[in-house]
């Protein structure tokens, strides 16, 4: 079997439950995944409206990294004009095997040039202001998330959890995302079509 | 408007989802609420299977807290029956005006006594293992959370959010709970006897 590393950003200003909702469901196939986070350097970057999480490691380290995961948040504002995030991001994603953005994390990706020429979404109350900032990616209106090759891009903070649970489930199978959904009684929504907050 | 300080308590072991889900939804409202993170001693804490939270008090520091938030995880199987924890607890919670748990961090709440003689849940897969080594309180095993009182306790990990809702409903009303659902996109259970994950 093989484990595979998630690197988790995080930044001043992230989303909680945009890094947290998909991490507690990845944390329930602990021999599948291990959780590492990351920023620009290692120690505590403090969340929007919320506590500090330790970074366990910093860009410099140089790790390669399974899988990206990349939080939204007010902290995106000030990341996705910051060369040593746009240059970690492109680094990490070209090499990893699954690239995820939750919420506004997604215009990191698309100012790193991860998403250019990619179907993509974010979150709706901030989507003009995605669109406006980052033309390149193929942005998508009415999406819980958007799967495009191996980049998953969901909408708005809580869309993050149904996406990890289709990269679980595309990773180690249907039986591990419910399972996944079950241990954290959590009711998901299976389609990513179906966004009763688009517009 | 009154602004009201949660403490949100931490230690290591503690179920990223319980804690962060809930802390999400208060967060969306920061001219009422204020989030404090509070463990045995300031500092970091692990989550179970994830990364560390700084707790920003420690009990002795001896705040007076308007609520307070428990969470589950692994960690509370030792928490359960550390002095310093159950003493802490019976204090806060008989100050506060708001008492929450998420999965088994009812445990911890019925350790220190605050559960004694209410309703009260828990996760549906510890349901047994919480009911047994706690008698007193009046377990209820099909319920997405319960209202005893001024005590909230919710089922697994995810049904918090759905507590936090009904708190946040319940303290500045309907509209600023419907308010929160929508930022973080979540799609809520409303409806604390629609419990999917009663045995």
């Amino acid at each position: 079997m093989t484990k595979r590393r998630i690197a988790a950003l995080i930044f001043d200003g992230f989303e909680m439950l945009d890094l947290y909702g998909p991490l507690e469901l990845f944390s329930m196939h602990r021999d599948d995944f291990d959780i590492v986070t990351v920023a620009a350097d290692a120690g505590p970057m403090t969340a929007s409206g919320g506590p500090a999480t330790l970074a366990e490691a910093g860009f410099a380290d140089g790790h390669r990294y399974d899988m990206v995961l990349v939080p939204g948040g007010r902290g995106v504002r000030a990341a996705q004009v910051d060369q040593a995030h746009l240059d970690w991001l492109a680094q990490v994603c070209d090499q990893a095997e699954v690239v995820m953005s939750v919420c506004t994390g997604s215009a990191l990706l698309a100012a790193a040039g991860v998403l250019d020429g990619k179907r993509a979404t974010t979150n709706k109350i901030a989507f003009d202001w995605v669109k406006g900032l980052h033309p390149a990616p193929d942005w998508q209106e009415r999406a819980r998330w958007v799967v495009d090759g191996k980049v998953y891009t969901s909408s708005g903070v809580s869309a993050g959890m149904d996406m990890a649970l289709d990269v679980i489930k595309d990773l180690i199978g249907a039986q591990a995302a419910k399972d996944a959904a079950h241990w954290a009684e959590y009711i998901p929504n299976p389609d990513p079509e179906n966004d009763p907050f688009a517009p």
